[in-house]
């Protein structure tokens, strides 16, 4: 039993090798005719979604609408193929996009093809990096971000990008700000706005929010028959597109009423591109790709593994990587940038029925005739829509029910969210995010630095210990015997030490000190060399240190180092009450 | 008994108020005549030693060396006073001394009256931000620097000063630089080195070490009075600063072999001095004062306690701060620079029989009487016996012997001491040290994000619950327990996923899964996410979680959050033994 056990520890990993590093080797094999028919729903379904959402992220990034398009065809392709998750939806999403403009816009002007060209490198080097930490196994690395610093990101990055979207909304020139300022900004600049442009916008937010909040309910009313609610209420993206470029198209209020709009939109497929081979440059976007790559990859991870819970189905966390990593490759050789696995994309791609890797490919089919055939019809798409999109899809990231839950929880958690959250706004996203994985490791080792200890006694006749304060126990004046409930290290070493002379000095008829380690996963050397002065204070004092339920692992090497030895082998019990028995207090 | 227990827990310090602040209250009112010889010999030897240390270590920090003696006359006198420590010997220390320099050096050119007053700034800075953490009692934030990192930064420092002497030994005129770049300069201009002023420097380092090694034994064998050993064994840098000066003066090796000598020391009491009052220049001396406050600090709380002991004494960590900081404040109303307690000092203030905070008194009083009155003997006292003394003080610190201990303890602790050593030598003394504490920080978080998981299994007929691959223990096909040696937390919440949903799918026969709470000291908002979660997936994979054992601290917050509900009462069970009878495979 116990060998079986250690060996099902061991070997949670035994899938073929061709299916571990192309997973659509499933699928392409034996692909179940009765899986068809959601997968072309859902395909089109994210395309008509992925089109101005595509187009309005690249906006977001600084970048030509056409290169939200690009990003959207060969990288769901090679996701399709490489990915672990049935229904993932690969392609631009906003918080990526969002770090693509704070880490580009200082090293190039906004609009140059320099800029382009370093959001391809940027797509190389977060495909290079994903690929890297998926290769030689690196995805724990992401476990850094603890889950409220991602929350207080998230909610943060989101009111960046809601702001950001303002200008669009109102029609004015702000330039490209930090969030205060664009907040200052616009408050003074707020007479300026252009009303068609605002009424265009704040109709198409309407209309966003009335086909997600609503019209579902409406629609049942009405007997629509089921399969039906779902395609239309996603459509709300596309319906006011169309509505959007009709009215300025048959009014002229790009002229008339100066609504900006998009413009010229290149037909045809994306160019084969190759990135940038500048060191230099490669250098100083390194940062930004770093945390773009693991945001990333979080974003993606984390919704991957939800919808494929629901289904019991696996995601593996390394072939994630190396699906996503390969997927920005693909993008660099396409005149794209920087893409994840978005969540509303993917939820919707869940609910449509995605049942493989052939949805994506089918999404990715879609954009491209649309890149083909229909990218002249966006000349006149006023900008405000775009900006209407991303507001509308950013808000639902503002996480208020995290940040109340992980209040109630745990303070230091919730101070966490709280530094992120307000470091984003105030220092910017990538200082902020860091800010925030500083402060959660911070917390995490002064939380450690003074751990919880308990005096405890014997409950009843057992040879169970418990503390003294919640459980009626018996205790004897000669010993005392005390759990710390932390590794020993050096952050806490000194508080240790304080402790033990504490509790000794203030009860003079103590001759046993029983230390109880069932909460001691690791000693450091720091501590070890306090509990080494701490046995010899103890023998001064006349008092014998006893060390109690010692984990394995920890007994080796205090044995190793010789501590056994030196404090006498016949001190060291099994558990506290071999302890009492051996000092004598209990019976054998 | 619990509550006695309890109540000597908690209080710890119940001194009287005065005594509290005023250490030397104590000895003030009832002094003890039997103690007068101890502290009146103590105070002398101590003296002749800091004579010229305190002139060495000036010159070490780049300030002219009455600058050294007038930091050993008030701070000394306030440390008698406030210092909880009876044998501490405060004053110009050699890794202070670096600091200041490094610290200075890229503001204010060496030798000018603007170097002088960013040390008196810095004297100001020190002395403010350790009496704050003091009153504040932050002492427990020196416990952030780990043993193997203070260490590696002592080790390396010590290179660096020895490094830094070699120009004064050698007389070369080597500029300030960095560690590498002065070997390399050292290296390539050695055979300009100043033959005369090399002999002079090594006859001196003779003398130390011989004083140092092997002139107690002589002594002994030579039958002087065991009382007379300390003081004559501690007059080496008098005898040489005596013997060199005269040789100097004598042979007029000034002009004659162009051996650099110290030059005008100006006579009389220190000068009244006000700090320059400017926030630009604190705000850059900052970090400085951060890093030496900080080390400062650890060095003197090191030697203070390791003496106390000794004598069954106590010192106060945070009246050590206090007292501590008020002495810089001393060095700054007086025209000196950051001071601490020293080790070597220290040591022989201990075993020359100081018994209060007299003897850091008389040592006081006796450089006074020097600066007053033998100021012009040291004109023509040679830099290279200044150094000398500089390089056998630093050659102790050196700290091979920890560093094997700790290797052979601790492979992760050994790393962070070749990091920060290695870190100090090539990144400079401020950014090592950060470096190191980073590391060590990091190395503790990533120990514990892949913590050791143990199945159990009963031990014979007993309560007890071992690790399956340690002892011969019972188990059952269709339960298993295990036990995470680690608080759950974001660092490892998707290990400890991944472990849990591994053994599920590897034995199928599995209905019950009990993880065992013993080594979990807390649950952060992470973690708690993920048990949410991994209760969902059991459930649905038709296993039954149970939690045994966990603390009571960790379970009232599992409780207030709901989770405790959530889960089912009935399965949270005081130890797994109760778990296994509730679950039905062992008898009642």
């Amino acid at each position: 039993m116990a060998n079986s056990q250690k060996h099902s520890l061991a070997n949670q990993k035994t899938v073929p090798w061709l299916a571990k590093f192309l997973p659509a080797g499933h699928w392409l094999q034996n692909y179940p005719r009765e899986h068809l028919v959601g997968d072309v729903l859902a395909g089109f379904i994210v395309a008509v979604m992925l089109v101005p959402q595509g187009m309005a992220y690249a906006l977001l990034a600084g970048l030509p609408p056409q290169v939200g398009l690009y990003a959207s065809i060969l990288p769901l392709v090679i996701y399709g193929l490489l990915g672990s998750s049935r229904a993932l939806a690969v392609g631009p999403v906003a918080i990526v996009s969002l770090l693509v403009a704070t880490g580009i816009a200082p090293l190039a002007e906004v609009g140059s093809a320099a800029y382009l060209a370093l959001a391809i490198v940027l797509a190389l080097l977060v495909g290079a990096i994903q690929m890297v930490m998926g290769l030689v196994r690196l995805g724990f690395l992401v476990n850094f971000l603890s889950h409220p610093v991602l929350a207080g990101f998230t909610s943060a990055a989101a009111l960046v990008i809601g702001f950001s979207q303002l200008k669009h909304l109102l029609g004015l020139a702000t330039p490209r700000l930090e969030f205060l300022e664009t907040v200052g900004y616009t408050a003074v600049h707020l007479q300026e706005t252009n009303l068609t442009t605002l009424a265009i916008g704040g109709v198409s937010i309407l209309i966003l929010v009335y086909f997600k909040a609503g019209l579902g309910q409406q629609l049942k009313r009405w007997r629509v028959p089921a399969g039906w609610v779902l395609p239309i209420t996603k459509s709300a993206p596309l319906v006011i597109v169309v509505l959007g470029t009709a009215l300025v198209w048959g009014l002229g209020l790009n002229e008339q009423a100066g609504v900006a709009i998009v413009g010229d939109v290149p037909a045809g497929l994306p160019p084969l591109t190759l990135p940038l081979v500048d060191l230099a440059v490669w250098q100083k976007l390194l940062p930004t790709a770093l945390v773009i790559s693991f945001v990333g990859y979080m974003e993606s991870i984390a919704v991957a593994k939800s919808l494929a819970s629901k289904r019991r189905q696996k995601v593996g966390a390394n072939q994630e990587l190396l699906a996503l990593g390969a997927a920005n490759l693909g993008a660099m050789f396409t005149g794209g940038f920087p893409v994840t696995g978005g969540f509303s994309r993917s939820v919707v791609n869940f609910d449509a029925g995605a049942n493989s890797g052939l949805a994506s490919i089918i999404t990715a089919v879609l954009i491209a005739l649309t890149v083909i055939f229909l990218t002249p019809i966006f000349y006149f798409l006023p900008q405000a829509v775009l900006a209407a999109i991303v507001m509308v899809a950013v808000a639902g990231l503002v996480d208020v029910k995290t940040f109340r839950h992980v209040w109630q929880y745990n303070k230091a958690d919730a101070a966490s969210f709280v530094v992120t959250f307000f470091a984003v706004l105030a220092v910017g996203v990538e200082n902020g995010i860091l800010l925030g994985v500083g402060v959660a490791m911070l917390l995490f080792i002064w939380r450690s630095s003074r751990p919880h200890v308990a005096v405890v006694g014997r409950l009843g006749d057992s040879e169970i210990y418990r503390n003294v304060l919640r459980h009626k126990v018996q205790c004897w004046p000669n010993v005392v015997a005390v759990r710390i409930d932390e590794s020993l290290y050096f952050a806490n070493s000194k508080f240790l030490e304080d402790t033990v002379l504490g509790v000794i000095a203030d009860q003079p008829e103590i001759d046993h000190f029983v230390l109880i380690g069932t909460a001691v996963n690791f000693i450091d050397a720091s501590a070890l060399e306090t509990l080494e002065s701490l046995a010899r204070q103890l023998k001064d004092a006349g008092v014998q240190l006893h060390l109690a339920a010692i984990k394995g692992p920890v007994l080796d090497r205090l044995r190793d180092i010789g501590f056994v030895d030196h404090l006498g082998e016949q001190f060291f019990h099994l558990t506290t009450h071999d302890a009492m028995k051996a000092i004598g207090v209990v019976g054998e």
